[in-house]
């Protein structure tokens, strides 16, 4: 495998990332079929962030973030970086003065699939951040890895360009050539859980709004007194 | 096992659940004889909230709500709802419009061994959670499982009708023929303790207080000056 | 292995201490050498605090705190409780009264390899605490430990006496004849990477400011189009 | 709680026991409706045992192994102690010596929600262990808990006198009044598996023995080529 | 995201797979560049087996084995199934039957980041599996998912057809375009490797076989003495 | 800190640690008093191995091995590699061609808080291992550190020159000082054992042989007939 930074990289459209990013990532995720969340493992910083951008990626070496110096020129307005390591890593590899530095470029935030530090400045210059740790242990300048190459958290593929949607609930990646899709999607759904909102704030139930109970039927399960459960094996 | 979803459960006296409620879980899981705590996974989403109510229980197969669904209606007005799944599992198995079900019915809030997601709108809503991940992860509706039957988090079994109280240390359960018991003992372990407090907040220690010198005598602990330690084998 | 209580412990320079408190726990880590930092397992339960204090050390048997009691006696004002247990445990060895106990001998926070509970007492109080757990379950006081013997924790060995510095980021410790050497060293770092800041924000890069371009040519980086990367093996 | 030690518990019937034991945890698993798996944390210390016993519980303080001293007592020919701890554990509560013990009586082997040791002594004595962990680390005899009161591992409830079956799977628990109707429907599994096996092996598919392909188009599952696939967003 | 099952894959050429498959995991790995390791997590139920085998891949939801059974028929003589699940799982998604199934089709093996159970038959069988966790926690075939897909495994990016080397080091993918280049720069590396073996078991340091004395200078390591070494701080 | 290799250090006899080396990890964690275990997170990697040897220690960064290839020059006969790292790291940090140099040196095995490749080599060789991982991830040679300082593992202080004992239950540490005393409180402890296995063979109880019956009595532990206890609060 050669270390290359991969230059010119296309965006997804920046208007419809923004559009995405105010839908939330619980409601992107459903929009694109389940699918992109790139799992509980990642957490914010801060509380009450919900921010989206462009994806520009870094692999790192544990220990060593070499490679988050050269992704900071590869970012733009609008970007969001996304951070990995070629193995598991809780280093606080980014800080107070590399968030500087992406603040200066219109950069949107960052996710890491590793730990970062200087945690009460990030919050005080309001530069979110979604991270696998909290760690003040420093990182070297050494070893070689890539920018913009295809990396992978939580299970999931995220590619330079693909649009990254982050808020308290983690963080979701929408491939770059569906976002426009998703963003239709997404917009439907909400207007269907407005409608699901309301009635169940009226006290409709669940069971009735999304025809549950021939399900639960279709599946064997019962409907047993707790007088009559008393003489039945129903512990766990 | 059959799935079976039990009506008619009978509930701990909300009266006295409220009470223990105000007393918080580390002096309730003191007054049962440090028993019912569910452990340090479950974690609230929000900061300060402490609540009580009785338990509505709900066991789901990971990956799956359905049977959350049937919960709701089963919860009423004092209840708190307490889901698990027959094998671990952190995705975002309730958010925002299950709460708003629940929240129309009176519950008081969810105890989840799973995770949630929509945790800014949970937050905002005032809907108290504790689970043990917070995940955008959607869920499907296809398996069944029971509602109402014992369930097990954290090396504790939750039965429903039970007494639960949830603050900022976690969930402690009480069962249900006990909270009336539990609450005498509460009181009176929250009178000791106010003495406590003024005494050590006096300068008392705590070695006195609690005539622990001759226990530490008793087990061999010696004193030595720092002078001396140098030459003895301290270490860990 | 003797069980003892060490008395008569020499501390760090507590003014030296404070001024490290003021740097941070990121700065002093580096200044030392990318040294002395307890661990990414140990959180703060409370947001915004910043502390430093001298080491009162405490090594107790899992799900027991009786050490904890001996060693309150033995803190001074300036001193930081630290404890760890014999193996790992996520009991709450420690809550609101211990910490009044403390706070009345001056005592400026407690960081502990094990749970806490009363963390809305102790937030309410203002006493700081890093914690690897919070829980609600309670100790015995049965078995015998040490009080002021040097601990582990996190791959690092905290000697009594030794500078403790502890903020939103984690805790490091600053072996205590090194203290006043750390606070020049750390103050120098301050310095340098307050020109460093301006640079940054002024869109100076990384990549120059710390004569990386090199370090990536020597390393076989090369840079690529994105348009030819598709023809190449960049994958992770 | 009262701690207590529940003596002339019934048992299961150790010849049904006896015959669940020969055709293993998985297919007792499946048996009684995919229940009573006591979870992947508990693993055996050797290989190819297979074995089956009635439960005596134990459930101990952390680092404490005073009250599996006290289950000995209660232990009988056919039995299998089950032991817990109120809190996460992984000290080598039990070793050879206690293994002695048990054998003495005719006890078949150990279920432990926490470490052993002296896993070479106990692999060459034949007596068989699963357990949370393998560690050397002592414990004190100092904490009072309970013998034979319902336990909880791994989300299940584990009552004594139930019949427990362990292998290379790990441990299932069956509910000592669901023994025999166990037996008989783990029977008629292996009965419709041994079919199964042959269909599998002359090469039958699944998808048509378990008339799967219909499941997979009316969830719409869609047959592409790899040709297609490659204009398709199919990645994860 | 569709629900897909691709057909019709290409494979990296067997006849190279195979002779990878004798150089090994870690061999393999580092000749494209350290690269490709599918993690720790991935652990070997039996001792000693290596094997190799073009992939196929199956994506589930977790706690359901649903398009294993549909992988199967995408499965040919030198396949090797890979099979994740779209969130974390540990329950045991394959056992005896369906090896039996993918070994009457010439299948090398299983690798599976979730459980596997029925491990004392597999062992029996010769079926070689890696997987994230033995369990006998049932699953059901409910919820639909892709085959032969691409997928993420401990960071790493597995494509259908890709080839895969595993044995008691773990797994290895290879990407199908590669698997030639691959070969050739493995069996260099075996080759350079059986020098260094010969002058290291003569006697010889890696200090001066690979030259690092100047390294450890340039980076400023010192060679004290252990007289001088108790006056300086040199711990942790 | 600055990074140091020590020379010359000082080794417990090694006749003694040879013995203390026979009678095994959990004797002799007892016979010094419950200490110097270095925790249920170092595993063999084959089963049966059991070894004693003085402590040589390398202290690297995550990801980087440099400094295990200046540890080995250090090593002597009768020597035991002890490696760490200054953050958490599962890489596979050594291999055969390192077990090749250290054999060449009389060195008796590796324990590594870190991953190790190559098992079925390391296996094939009779070079025993200790490890936090297997892991076939290779490491670079790029990074500082120090050889022969005190490293901490597992909550645990290792010394260089400390004698070291390792077999099936792990680790244990003894302080170079304390090896002589070691021994003889270890054989103290194994002709008393012998005794206590004589009489638990025979059918005694520890609870008689341990005069355990009063501590339960005072501990208020109750004897209640299965039959009382339907009617008892005895649950978890």
């Amino acid at each position: 495998m050669r270390n290359v930074i991969v230059t010119g990289v296309a965006r997804a459209d920046l208007g419809v990332v923004d559009q995405l990013a105010e839908l939330g990532v619980a409601t992107v995720h459903e929009a694109i079929g389940r699918a992109g969340y790139l799992g509980p493992g990642l957490r914010p910083i801060q509380d009450g962030a919900r921010t989206g951008g462009t994806a520009v990626t870094a692999l790192c070496w544990p220990g060593d973030n070499l490679m988050i110096h050269a992704a900071v020129e590869q970012c733009r307005a609008g970007d969001l970086l996304v951070v990995t390591a070629t193995s598991p890593c809780t280093d606080g590899m980014f800080g107070e003065l590399l968030a500087t530095s992406l603040a200066a470029r219109g950069v949107r935030g960052l996710v890491i699939e590793a730990g970062v530090r200087d945690v009460a400045e990030l919050r005080a210059m309001g530069f979110p951040v979604w991270s696998a740790a909290v760690s003040a242990q420093g990182t070297v300048k050494e070893t070689a890895g890539s920018v913009n190459v295809p990396v992978s958290i939580g299970g999931q593929i995220v590619r330079p360009g693909d649009a990254i949607v982050a808020d308290d609930d983690g963080v979701v990646c929408v491939p770059r050539a569906d976002a426009g899709q998703a963003l239709a999607a997404a917009r439907a759904r909400v207007a269907k859980e407005e409608q699901s909102r309301k009635a169940l704030a009226d006290g409709q139930l669940g069971l009735d709004l999304y025809g549950l109970r021939d399900k639960l039927a279709a599946r064997g399960v019962e409907y047993v007194d707790a007088a009559q459960a008393m003489h039945m094996d129903v512990t766990t």
